[in-house]
């Protein structure tokens, strides 16, 4: 097979906005249930939220900018200090090749260039580089997942 | 508030694979449901794939480079010449302003570093640059949408 045909856009990116957050660093993992945070988009970029109202969730990607830089592909995820150390494409943690963050969130209100979302597991001020609607092409209801997720899943009476 | 503390890491990344299709460009996006893909990692990455398997479904991020750059925010839907156009942020098109793209995928089989996927809507060639296990905490179901996108999942047969 070829390559397909240029010209190809060069891998640079701008951020869209910010998370603005009270709640200190070290504290939102385990808080990430009921957090309420806010994004504030770039005024340049303010009309790309026409109609964003209009979604119950969002997809909010963001860039894990406080996160070292490491070559580690194996890591055990947080907390499971039973397991073997998993590859982290087959994890959600932080530390993986491109620290693209990504969760989806409960879009609250969008008014003035804010957007108010619950559950955005990020820290304060970490840039945000995309917001995209989560639809029904998104839901496939009980994926299957690894043992040791699926426990911690069902010990917060989620499953 | 004050700004956190630095160091920051700077907004650079890589691939991490490529996106092999026999697919051509222009018949990706109707053909997606049943569209199987192969996602080749970089050698250099493929430890980063342990584990994997264990899920149904994965989330893969790509790099939409064959999309011409624009300033537009507002566009209209594909195929929904009826409605006001939509701002990017409020839709899944390709024209946004870091050309991010999303989809989750089944995935079929992982092995010598090549993932089997149905589903991904990219081209040929496409760069790939996270992957991430789909999990519990991903399913929203019953997403409030809009009712041009309603309508749109409803005539498929997917409501």
């Amino acid at each position: 097979m070829t390559e397909p045909p240029g010209p190809t856009r060069p891998f640079s990116f701008a951020p869209i906005g910010k998370v603005r957050t009270d709640v200190p660093d070290a504290d939102i993992p385990r808080r990430r249930r009921e957090l309420v945070s806010r994004v504030e988009i770039d005024p340049r970029y303010v009309d790309g939220l026409v109609g964003i109202e209009a979604y119950s969730q969002i997809i909010v990607l963001f860039w894990m900018d406080r996160t070292p830089e490491s070559d580690t592909l194996l890591v055990q995820p947080r907390g499971e200090r039973t397991i073997d150390p998993v590859g982290v494409f087959a994890q959600r943690g932080r530390n993986r090749p491109n620290p693209i963050g990504l969760a989806v969130v409960d879009l609250i209100d969008c008014r003035d260039g804010v957007l108010t979302v619950r559950r955005l597991d990020a820290y304060d001020g970490t840039p945000v580089i995309d917001l995209k609607p989560y639809d029904s092409y998104d839901v496939f209801p009980n994926p299957r997942m690894p043992a040791w997720l699926a426990a911690r899943v069902a010990g917060r009476g989620e499953a």
